[in-house]
């Protein structure tokens, strides 16, 4: 600690809300109000607890939870207890859901009791974990967390951290290689990108945050912090639920919603959409909208901030920056619908080819999206090989391909033939792939994404089927459904004799894709 | 350089806007408008043409101008050229600046030619000043800063620092000793507070920035780089003249800007003042505005966003944050007209006794307001004593005396004795007394401030002569005005017989101040 060098923490951002805003309601969930005061509180007092069952510096602490209070208090009570949150996707299965306790080597679980059922005996199956906490349901009377949380005391921690290069959370994510991979993000990391999506996303002590966003994503964009440094108040949401999104947005006057496109989709063509009287501000990402939704939404009065990331790049990583010379342009929704440039303070971000060379700036050119600055990832977790494939060349490899247009915006065309994403979620397919194929009958398996008008894309399977056995399509999807999390199952499999293979037996996926999308102008949605 | 953590510098912020923003019009004075990519090249040009001219990493360039483009390329430009910026204050007499480029170690100087004579003769009365380049003025012929700049080329220069530690400016300040101090600034101070100048001061994309404040003061309070890193646009002004700003809000749509309440009242009392149509975002600090100001702008339309701060904190350090139940409250302007909790991100400000002990909440108990975090400067340069006495306990001391709030608020009522603030600049009443003294009929002297209706405070001196000699008040005012900036000179002498002294024999400036305040409420204005 030095006079003028604090190392840079989110931490700080809940100590000053907690200060400044102390009597302010800092969240929202149904009837119950909290004040950052009371934010505060319960932070502390879950860190001194998460100290006493054992929790040692740099050990992790996994949750399973929705958009709950006790899930945003996480995010500053586990590091304040020196110990790295990993907040895990609730829509995983059983399966995936031990893998990654197993994987992160979580030492204390904190899990939602409408979760429970996924990690029932976890404690047992998951080598180094010491305990699991159970959060009670709205209509529960559970007081396994109260009595968790009683366990610590008032005394004031530290709001600091020795070291800003430590690691604060780790995000799985589904890799193009099947197996998810824990993405390490940092305290400095988190506290920069949470400052440059308060100016991004336009927020202010103002900002009435609806949660529709997972915090298990990307730990919500890093909305988390960034609502808590500006002091605004967040607004709880267990399910993704339009008439009750619409509820809300007119009982609690919220200014501000992160979602993804099809969050937007369900939302503008349900029964109760009607324009929002105050202005809404919407940074929408997780797959490119369509210049029909962005549209729509602005006719309903929504300012709409398109950005662009990935968990590898703590959530948004560029922002289709308005131009003025936009305003009263016929092709406007389409400029809007374009991936844009990178954040503040983050590297200008490239569009490459094979070679690291830039490719041309002519909107034509397809090359990989590739990054580097302040809000990549430190690293995969306990994974270097894969870290350093994706750090090849000095720079942080998206695997999502663009084309780079005159004026600097890239615009995504296609991604990683290994990655489909559907309703903002993340499938590999060759996790699926892998799965399929564990089935007795099934020879060879191909999965592919195909469009779809609400989820965006869906994967579809090819399979081959050994000789002298039969399978039917839909007892191969429930065997998907009862290995993985049941959005990652196909919704149709096409048995076929074959699939095409180039001459060295590599399957052609691509040619499954282009039979699949035909006229589609590009080759994600 | 690695995948995943730039080192922070406001290099950045410009390179994004010029590829951004490139045909965007980054600066505009008078008719002519320059764009980003042009603010850009013509930072590189002068980064290659600075370093032709012998200046090494490290070096010092100062400069010497009211606020035109030139000034503001110069805070990329020197730091391109891993230089150090020394931007000094030109109401500063030229003994002051000598002395500055002298104990800055000035390698290269770049002067407005209205500011000339300040520093004719300048290379050869400082020692290592390699050279003075002149920038025309609006209506010269002069052609030298345009050649300087031809020496340069236009070959990319990285965007970018080895180390985010290292110096990007010296601001020198009138210190309590008398004896001007080189407050050194980081990249990363520089960077992280430009972030949260955006934040709190609200600025976006739009911003129409009108530079009233100068930007030798705190580097504009690290708005030249905040500005620039959410690409707005930049509205210069040579002289803070009401009518010329009147005229420039309303032709320029000008959104903010950044003024000492000085420039305020003198605003608000001009016979162009009218009303605000689009709004308009006043940042405003270097003395304490009156309840009266804030509520006069606030009647034109005006959102006031108070900030308090020293050039030791990058400028402004505090903000009085507003908060929801002020509305409608009796006393609102008066809660205004505090100077608030600590910006995001930075460690909580403190109000101490002697001892470094917190005092208490109360209102009434006053204290010194102390900081510490990335806005708190790295040192004074090239005096260690004066450093090591500044951050003594580990905080820096701001010799500023406030109250404490129950609500964590601070509010100024006095400061260190030894300084006068009038229209926002600094005065050492050690230094005038220092100068008056060299007067060989004057025996003694005591200079303490006194309220002033327009400049907030003046100096004024009580002179004891020596006996058998005599001088008029008049020729010492002269005299002071000959060495000094002449605003420091005192309105007032006063001749006395003696000084109120302590049994000790040292003079009691308090009692001199509180027989010239009487019954003001505080003792700073």
């Amino acid at each position: 600690m030095t006079v003028s060098s604090t190392q840079l923490t989110p931490l700080l951002f809940l100590e000053r809300s907690a200060d400044v805003f102390g009597d302010k309601v800092g969240f929202i969930q149904g009837e119950q109000r909290t004040t950052y005061a009371a934010m505060a509180a319960q932070a502390t007092r879950l860190a001194h607890a998460l100290k006493g069952a054992g929790i040692e510096p740099g050990d992790r602490v996994a949750y399973l939870s929705p958009n709950t209070l006790e899930m945003l208090i996480a995010h500053f009570a586990v590091p304040l207890a020196e110990a790295v949150l990993v907040a895990i996707n609730t829509r995983l299965s059983r399966h995936e859901v031990l893998h990654i306790l197993g994987h992160s080597g979580a030492r204390l679980l904190v899990v939602d009791e409408s979760l429970l059922p996924l990690v029932v005996d976890a404690a047992n199956e998951v080598d180094g974990l010491l305990r699991v906490v159970v959060i009670p349901g709205p209509s529960s009377t559970g007081t396994d967390y109260r009595e968790f949380l009683a366990t610590g005391t008032d005394d004031p921690l530290p709001w600091r951290v020795d070291d800003e290069r430590s690691a604060i959370s780790i995000n799985y994510t589904s890799g193009t290689t099947g197996q998810p991979k824990g993405v390490v993000y940092t305290h400095r990391g988190a506290y920069l990108n949470s400052l440059t999506e308060v100016i991004h996303s336009r927020h202010s002590p103002g900002s009435v945050y609806l949660w529709t966003l997972p915090m298990f994503h990307c730990n919500g964009w890093c909305t988390t912090w960034a609502v808590t440094a500006v002091g605004g108040t967040h607004v709880g949401l267990r399910a993704v639920d339009p008439a009750e999104i619409w509820r809300l947005i007119k009982a609690e006057g919220v200014s501000h919603l992160n979602a993804a496109p099809t969050v937007l989709i369900s939302l503008a063509n349900h029964a109760d959409a009607s324009p929002f009287e105050t202005g809404l501000t919407i940074t929408t990402a997780g797959a490119p909208p369509s210049p029909t939704i962005i549209g729509q939404m602005e006719d309903l009065g929504a300012s709409i901030v398109h950005v662009y990331g990935l968990t590898e790049t703590y959530g948004p990583h560029t922002v289709c920056e308005y131009q003025p010379a936009w305003t009263g342009s016929a092709n406007r929704v389409t400029l809007l619908a374009r991936q844009g440039v990178a954040y503040i303070g983050v590297d200008p971000i490239r569009v490459v080819d094979d070679d690291m060379h830039d490719v041309p700036r002519d909107g034509v050119t397809m090359g990989e999206v590739v990054m580097r600055g302040n809000n990549v990832m430190a690293r995969y977790h306990d994974d270097p090989d894969a870290t350093e494939k994706a750090f090849r060349g000095g720079w942080f490899h998206s695997g999502d391909v663009a084309v780079w247009h005159a004026d600097g915006y890239i615009e995504l065309r296609d991604r990683s033939k290994d990655i489909i994403i559907s309703g903002g979620e993340n499938i590999s397919t060759i996790e699926v792939e892998q799965t399929i194929m564990a089935h007795p009958a099934v020879l060879e398996a191909a999965v592919v994404a195909i469009p779809h008008e609400k989820w965006g894309e869906r994967p579809k399977a090819f399979v081959v089927i050994k000789s002298d056995t039969s399978v039917e399509p839909a007892e191969l999807i429930e065997f998907v459904k009862s290995r993985l999390a049941r959005f990652k199952a196909p919704d149709t499999i096409a048995i076929v004799d074959e699939l095409p293979k180039t001459s060295t037996g590599k399957i052609q996926k691509y040619v499954l894709r282009e039979q699949e999308w035909g006229d589609h102008g590009r080759r994600i949605n």
